[in-house]
């Protein structure tokens, strides 16, 4: 067995140097998954102090345990950026200031974060008090993951922003590009299914629900992009105004949708088509057949 | 660097002295995501013992292993539960009475889990086996936590019925209100994009599938609650007969909704009304448009 | 408190000994649930070697590490077969051999995957580069580990098949039940929500979006297994041709559907018939209502 597995091995290598796509050996020092996951549950912490921790913290602890947090962020950030910048340079950005930068943003998040706590309490009557919100909702995590990765996403960072909200997707199954922009007290319910495009602008008071897609119409594959990976192509993934709320199963698809302020999207709508201000989109009643079941019939579907 | 690292976590407390929404320092203590976490995979261990051990437990061993996890089950809800009645007193409880409680009306859940895992066995033509059932599907593991969340929900605890379910949908996109009140012999197969509001009152013998919407239709936003947090204004969610079946993506909403005994929902239907037994409802098939595909005709959605 | 436990304990092992459904006590060794998580993770750096990785591999290590990794990988997998192969024996076969024959498939599992992961790279505009694709997209991780579970299923091997692709499944959100068979160029963006069907059959180029069911239409719950329990009745899922799209919430059903190569399913679209080639099937726009929302109109649904 030992010596089949050794031949085995070989093989594998012979693989490995073969199969270029999906190998990056000798080659640029990546981004790690595990670093950014780590990273971006420290983050959260930092965000969200004492909804993380398994003990109170009080006022003399805090000082101390947040200045110990930002070290530890802002080597394993850099340490990590370091590796993204190895791999695709940024003139006039280096690791370090580049973290420092990101870092105090964070503190403009914070306070975006605090509308997208409030928009959930408001938005969602199971909802007792905003510890529930921040102790149990996933679609709060997912956009503060989301919020933080925009702001690497708009420095040209390659890869770090991907892979973290490709976490918080992971975790929460809402899956929001790190280029999406995004207003104020943004608020997603139950959210699994959720997908919203890289170039999106959605606005302030945006209400979303569990299987939405925000998603492109476009007759061009080809995405042109600045050197920092920033989409310059037309944009490809709808507008959404103020006061907006988008049912479950909604899909909206094209750079020159736009959904106007205060209209209501009905429940599994696809569309693709512009909506004005203070409209509502609905299916039709007429589409669905209701019919007795006959004695005899056996359904069995999608199983 | 150090400078301005301890500059900047300055700067931190003072937003997290100005922004309450999203922080808890020097306020109550709050139960543990990490903790509920830990706690619930442990009582799935108590509901399903042999199935996510590493090894096989032989008879001698079973009392033995079964005491200590009781015993450790006990202690570390006991701890949660000391905080959640600390953030809200319930009169007449303590952590102590109502852990021994629910430790006592799990015996009553194993038995109607088992039922579940036989409409899992029956309603898969996927499933070979009671273990593959056990082992495997995240439909039985969501309604298991459920089941226990539903009894604390119904003692009135804060806070940890919610997370114990939303950790439950961070691992199987199935999203259970712990409100929701399920008859014997449910399923639901593939499950991701299911959610079941804190309000549903669901029959015996009901099969759902991935993406299906038990959801709200109120004109109202403002749930009346009593002081353990129970709603009290009228219900929300659909009522769901006996022997149901409903297909993918189908979306039931309204608390005055009811589905009949015996019927059938099929895929994608969207329904804010009531139907009555043995009925099945369908979409039209004249509403989709099938057409040969242009030479030229480049087609690109949802990018 | 100590006696109340205790008594507890007996209680919940008299439980255990009564529901046999969801016991294995003094019962087969069933492959564990833990083992196989770990395990796939480890395959999973074998056919992607240096992404998963801290820290750069050079060509001096790689033999190294990859000969340990298979070791490693060898060993797991023939304990965690030897469970499944008492569970459920197949003539002729033993954990070694299959263990053997498995790993050395894998060297075509990895040409395959690089057509994935180039179909990935080509059919998404918002991937950058092969290397953004291999760190971040769940469904190149999805199709990874059901080709590999794929290829236990087609031996026969009971459980743990579906125990990887149900460790898939929670990831990613994506449901690729392991029979299913599937081409090269298999690309799934965004994925939450996607079902695939044990006996579905799926072309080459084929790419679809997230919400996509690809189930079954029956009159029959039973389904004939030969004795290593791979489906003998017929097909119950549908057959996709080659250079098939199919958009977000697509839902698709029957083992006599078939949809024809370069043809396009549209979002949302609900099908049970046969599509032939180069076609286009979408939601007709009648069925939409649009209409002006009334001044004092409150729209609260599916909250």
């Amino acid at each position: 067995m030992d010596r089949e597995l050794s031949k085995l091995a070989g093989q594998f290598c012979v693989s490995y140097a073969k199969c270029g796509g999906i190998n990056h050996i000798e080659g640029a020092n990546l981004p790690s998954k595990l670093a950014v996951e780590n990273l971006t549950r420290q983050l959260l912490q930092l965000m969200f102090p004492g909804y993380m921790e398994e003990r109170p913290l009080g006022d003399q602890e805090i000082r101390d345990v947040t200045r110990a947090r930002l070290s530890s962020v802002f080597d394993q950030l850099s340490a990590e950026l370091d590796k993204s910048l190895d791999y695709r340079p940024i003139e006039g950005k280096d690791a370090g200031n580049v973290t420092l930068r990101f870092l105090r943003n964070l503190l403009d998040v914070r306070h975006i974060l605090q509308t997208d706590a409030a928009a959930a309490l408001e938005g969602d009557p199971a909802a007792i008090s905003a510890d529930e919100v921040m102790l149990a909702y996933p679609g709060v995590m997912a956009i503060a993951v989301q919020r933080m990765a925009h702001l690497l996403y708009r420095e040209g960072i390659a890869l770090i922003p991907r892979m973290m909200t490709e976490w918080a997707h992971s975790t929460t199954g809402i899956d929001i590009h790190p280029g999406a922009s995004i207003g104020t007290h943004f608020f997603i319910d139950h959210g699994t299914g959720v997908v919203i495009g890289e170039t999106c602008v959605i606005g302030r008071h945006v209400r979303i629900y569990q299987g939405v897609t925000l998603g492109a119409l476009s007759i061009s594959k080809h995405v042109k992009r600045d050197d920092g990976g920033r989409a310059l192509s037309k944009k490809r993934h709808p507008t959404i105004g103020d006061d907006v709320t988008i049912y479950a199963g909604a899909t909206i698809l094209g750079g020159e949708t736009k959904i106007g302020d205060r209209s209501v999207i009905g429940g599994n709508v696809w569309l693709t088509q512009s909506i004005g201000d203070d409209h509502v989109v609905t299916f039709e009643a007429q589409q669905m057949q209701i019919r007795p079941r006959q004695r005899a019939e056996a359904i069995d579907w999608q199983i």
